[in-house]
């Protein structure tokens, strides 16, 4: 099977682009002499999986239960389910750690460590625990100097589940706009998770766990002495905001949705696709690209979505020669961000450096 | 099983708001004489396509091969695919039409006119078609007033397919402001079907199909004369832009996505939910709501979200009194845009009046 074969929208995968960006990442963890921890949730195949973890431990990141006991089902056991556990999925998680999964969670309050320690005594566990910190302000966490909220939380701790250390994301690399910038964002993320750690050892809590990562953060990160794992799984595919950011170039990007011309308005020089944003996301990235770039066209964009059309126009207004793209011409949109745009496909179109289907991977979603 | 049992996120259908809102629909479409012809693009569920379809001929309307292929196993026979044919499907089309669907195609150029008769020739088969019409220039379709293009895609036509009519959507009513508005909206959609019928007649092609609609238009219609089916689908939901255009009330929005507090940011006065984008899509609607506003709590807002994460904040930016939503706290989010964020989920929990899960229905995705 050949793209002209496919069906239109098709989610695509270019084989050789991934594992170039996968060997990137792996070198940069090499020379820092730190583990990676994939996470697994911009992928969420169990194919991919492989792929990311070849050559380490096989401790893995998830984002979700329903990644958890996809990735323990494909065969892996050490895995951090990195979002703030709510209590109605404690049981769940007991349940995946008697079938033999090491599941280690996080939380960020007194609250929810009382829950987990609650549980791992009526259970008889004792869940490993990473203690969420907020090393750039953009989302969870606790501050990084906030020792009373840190011993507390420690302390709920201390009868039925076991600290482990602590972990950050650096998610507010994402705004970086320099080499400097992302570089000061990684020194951000060491630093917050660093001091929490030392808080913690120094109130006589063992923290042999120090867990950061953001793909911008991970490639420029200039010292990551003290960190133990660094977590990552955007660079895997790379998308268009990653670009912008200048972690890759677009021509990195391995993943893109197949799309086929099914309009003209040439009044207006428009074409129609049949990629809306059920196949594209409404991720508009960065804002620069409307809902994502037609690969080798640097100027046509998809200006506008709907759930099943797209409208793909210059990007500076000027009309579009449409006889260049007649009624069935294959276009490969490139997504802002590829989380957001391989969620909306359950596999991937699997190409080895030529137009022929190498193979179709699942990819699963949901809860 | 009741909310409290379930894992969130977890999409949640209120099943009495459901019914009074295809009530209302059913009663407007009986007052104007016009047949419903329910577009399933926003409920890819069998069990909702039965409350939409009851009452009716079964006739239905979709936007992919996919749910064609659904609810063709469903035992819908007459089905409309509202997305212009693109060449690399018309071999499945094909296909469900020789195991019994009068699957109906609609397309707007004569090349594509030409691809489906050329293929109807080949394979012995008179596809249906309409024509699509671009009654207010927001997306794909033929001028209403083109009659050279009209007639031509008609001529391309006449060996191996049969030209049924025309179709339009009028998208453009979602950036209407009044009911006014939406009034003259639907006269643009019915005007402009009908003056690219009566030039298709008057060059002697019979054109039996004129079909119509948005849920906008549908509601607010005063004349549909000469229309012969309305396509809808938001209505049998309601979301969260439909109230704000006015065409139904906040309180009627029957689809929510249930979350749970994971984490409380004191500072900044806001509460970290695990509904992310994921749950709720990156659709912001006419962004006035962020990514969703919380039910029960009109100030509410989800600002901000990760993939597994919401932040929840009060819209005028007062910081919340945090204590009044504990960790483990239950929220519903109205939707956006319903078809996008029902999109990011694989089953409904329909509730029938109270906290009970009373029944779980599967929806599907994909193409």
């Amino acid at each position: 099977m050949r793209l002209a074969d496919l069906e239109t929208p098709a989610l695509l995968l270019d084989a050789p682009k991934m594992r170039a960006n996968i060997a990137r990442m792996n070198a940069a963890m090499k020379r820092h002499g730190v583990a990676l921890r994939p996470h697994l949730k911009t992928a969420k195949s169990a194919e991919v999986a492989r792929e990311m973890t070849a050559g380490w431990s096989g401790a893995v990141t998830v984002s979700t239960l329903k990644e958890a006991e996809q990735f323990f089902a494909a065969g892996y056991r050490d895995i951090l389910y990195a979002v703030g556990i709510a209590p109605n999925k404690l049981a769940h998680a007991a349940e995946l750690v008697r079938r033999g999964a090491t599941l280690t969670l996080i939380l960020d309050s007194v609250a929810a460590a009382e829950a987990v320690a609650a549980l791992g005594r009526a259970e008889g566990l004792r869940l490993p625990v990473l203690i969420e910190i907020d090393s750039d302000r953009h989302r969870a966490g606790v501050a990084p100097n906030d020792t009373a909220l840190l011993t507390a939380i420690a302390d709920a701790l201390a009868e039925g589940a076991e600290l482990r250390g602590v972990m950050t994301h650096g998610g507010g690399s994402y705004g970086a706009t320099s080499a400097e910038e992302l570089a000061a964002h990684a020194e951000l993320e060491r630093s917050g998770a660093m001091t929490a750690a030392e808080a913690l050892r120094a109130a006589g809590h063992a923290c042999p766990v120090i867990s950061v990562g953001s793909t911008p953060t991970a490639l420029f990160a200039r010292d990551l002495t003290g960190v133990t794992e660094v977590r990552v799984g955007v660079y895997v595919f790379m998308d268009l905001v990653m670009a912008a950011l200048g972690v890759c170039a677009v021509d990195d990007i391995a993943a893109s949705v197949l799309t086929s011309v099914i309009g003209h308005q040439p009044e207006r020089g428009w074409l129609i696709v049949d990629a809306g944003w059920m196949a594209l996301s409404r991720d508009r990235g960065l804002d620069t690209n409307g809902y994502g770039l037609v690969a080798g066209h640097d100027d046509l964009i998809v200006v506008s979505a709907n759930q099943e059309h797209g409208i793909i126009a210059d990007r500076h207004g000027r009309p579009l020669d449409l006889a260049r793209f007649p009624i069935g011409t294959l276009l490969r949109i490139l997504p802002n961000h590829v989380c957001a745009t391989a969620a909306q496909h359950d596999r991937y179109h699997v190409l080895d450096g030529s137009d022929a289907i190498a193979q179709v991977w699942p990819r699963f979603g949901g809860w």
